[in-house]
């Protein structure tokens, strides 16, 4: 055993991936205290993204004012390494600024717009967008008029728009967007599984969770539809089947038809850009985890994104669950090693939150120690 | 890795033990066909333990028809193992055979007294009984009777007592006691940690699964007390402090002070008796488990009995469990290597019960992919 990598996303409700990575590392050192270990932050374009980078990459957090999800000011902030720029959505347009107002119909981008200004002020020429926990449902449309986008209405009249007013759109015009935009690359870290529209839609998959009450789904859905007809007539570009397009209430599609953003699984953009392969060259094995390992961790999810590198070099990967499914046996093929459950008791979840913390470290104390026997068995 | 030795006990209300021995050997023999495995079953006095026995050392179940708990004539059997017997007063007395007829104050242990009997009938000169799951709460007494001693109440009367009646013991004689006990060794397989009477005793601890109303305990309590008194004035025993004594509705300290058996930890007779240390040799690692791993599993349960001897020979143990709680970490200085909860899945013991199996297997599965990449890191 030389070098052990210990990188797991944040067990959801629970332990952040940063108190993880700390409980694992100490009970790795406890057992060997003489291999290298390094500990990274992971995140999928949620909440903690931008941290999640700075952690890894040398970089500066930028703090900045900007509209929140309901227009008042709120401090927000990004990652600046080198020329490229972290951006999380969630910053300026997310559920926990949103607090108990929860109105996605009535929330707006814009913030995350002037956020991406203050970057392309900055001199980037790389923007690394992370979409993920937002409280909106608009398109991406405030974000873009921040950047120069113009929607006008039916009396010709230029609004920003919300969600509750997108299908007032009559004619979109680029004429004015931010002409840095072009010079610049944006990468999307998004949940490439949501479209748009319809049934696996922004509106009704994650809707809900953002205060939108059922008799608004299809309402607030019609509007996104209507915003993607509008895109259509301005770019030529059809949004309602792209993969991620419904990723942030939909602000996937508006960033990849009219900025060019490339949407991608948000654990690929972190670990491609953490130069995560590099860090796997001399690496006896690799610990992650999350809150629950399942068929849908096995499609772009950080274990999933992590075991597959480490496939690539032949670097054992054991991961660690608050649960796993019986379909997580399909991330076997792809590079996990072993994977086991946290829980150390037959409770439910809201009984065992108490003891987390002492579960994954004890677990990880066991996994250490069975390893440590092993190699002289 | 050689050989691979798997004694778990009987995960309660999901798995016995032999299931759970099949499910481990099955995983250890997909990782490593050409391992040598020993499959051994574990029990610590209680329903199955004949079977367990007959498991590991040849021999042949003798059937028997003998009283129930309730007088009425029933199926027995003890295991016959050359000149040695093992009895589970369960087979005779236990809380199965009483079913929903719960009724601790009037159940006796006759049965296993008539199993005793046909058991010296068959010439064995020792006799191994395992007290546990039983339905009675009369300290024997039926077994005793059935076996020659006379309970006489004041009017001189003879009479077979139960929980309800032993306060009417006047007088104990042992003039007509099988002569052929004398020469017989009788080793009780027990929970150690219960005395006859009082908040620990039988009545108090396990009265209530037996039926028992909360009114009725200290009426109970107080006949077993009489008993005490009974037997000290007939041997000059002092059975209250006795450690097991109060094992069986208090069959311990009556076996123990009449005809001489040796109360002792189950596990231990049962380890002892199939010479698990001989097994221990050339031996790679153990696994064992049971359903729940805490402070109570490090005094006299199957893993601290299995780890200890382990230890001896530094032989590694790993233990599953349904539940490991805190204290559980005890076990680690008495020879246990590792330990894993088998809950995949953040739900309650009635919801896991479904999946238990599962759970178990693939943990097993885990284990080993572990061990088996370790030992090449």
């Amino acid at each position: 055993m030389k070098k052990i990598v210990i990188i797991p996303d944040s067990f959801k409700g629970t332990i952040s991936s940063q108190e993880a990575g700390r409980i694992i590392e100490e009970e790795a050192k406890k057992r060997w205290p003489d291999v290298e270990t390094v500990r990274m932050e992971i995140a999928d374009g949620g909440e903690g993204s931008v941290d999640a980078f700075l952690s890894v990459l040398d970089g500066e957090k930028k703090q900045v004012k900007v509209r929140g999800p309901y227009g008042e000011q709120v401090e927000s902030f990004y990652g600046k390494i080198k020329e490229t720029a972290v951006i999380e959505m969630a910053a300026a347009a997310g559920l926990p600024l949103a607090g108990e107002r929860l109105n996605a119909g009535e929330a707006t981008t814009y913030g995350v717009g002037e956020l991406i200004l203050d970057a392309l002020q900055g001199g980037v020429k790389k923007i690394i967008l992370g979409l993920g926990g937002s409280a909106t449902n608009e398109g991406g449309a405030g974000a873009l008029a921040a950047l120069g986008v113009k929607f006008l209405n039916e009396r010709g009249e230029e609004f920003i728009p919300v969600g509750n007013t997108l299908h007032c759109i009559k004619k979109i015009d680029l004429s004015e967007l931010d002409q840095r935009i072009k010079e610049t690359e944006i990468l999307v870290m998004c949940d490439v599984s949501t479209v748009l529209c319809g049934a696996n839609g922004a509106t009704a998959i994650f809707g809900p969770q953002k205060g939108v009450e059922p008799e608004d789904v299809s309402r607030l859905d019609d509007g996104l539809r209507h915003f993607a007809e509008k895109i259509y007539e301005v770019t030529g570009k059809e949004i309602l089947q792209l993969e991620g397009g419904g990723a942030a209430g939909g602000m996937g599609a508006g960033i990849a038809a009219i900025l060019g953003g490339k949407l991608m699984s948000g654990i690929d953009v972190m670990l491609d850009t953490i130069t995560f392969e590099e860090v796997l060259k001399d690496t006896s094995m690799v610990i992650t985890g999350e809150g629950k390992i399942d068929g849908q961790s096995s499609y772009g999810k950080v274990i999933s994104g992590v075991a597959k590198r480490a496939k690539k070099y032949q670097v054992p990967v054991i991961a660690l669950a608050g649960a796993v499914t019986e379909d997580a046996d399909l991330l076997y093929e792809m590079g996990v090693s072993a994977m086991f459950g946290i829980n150390r008791r037959a409770l439910s979840f809201e009984e065992l939150k108490a003891t987390t913390k002492i579960d994954l470290r004890k677990t990880a104390e066991s996994i250490f120690r069975l390893m440590d026997l092993s190699s002289k068995v």
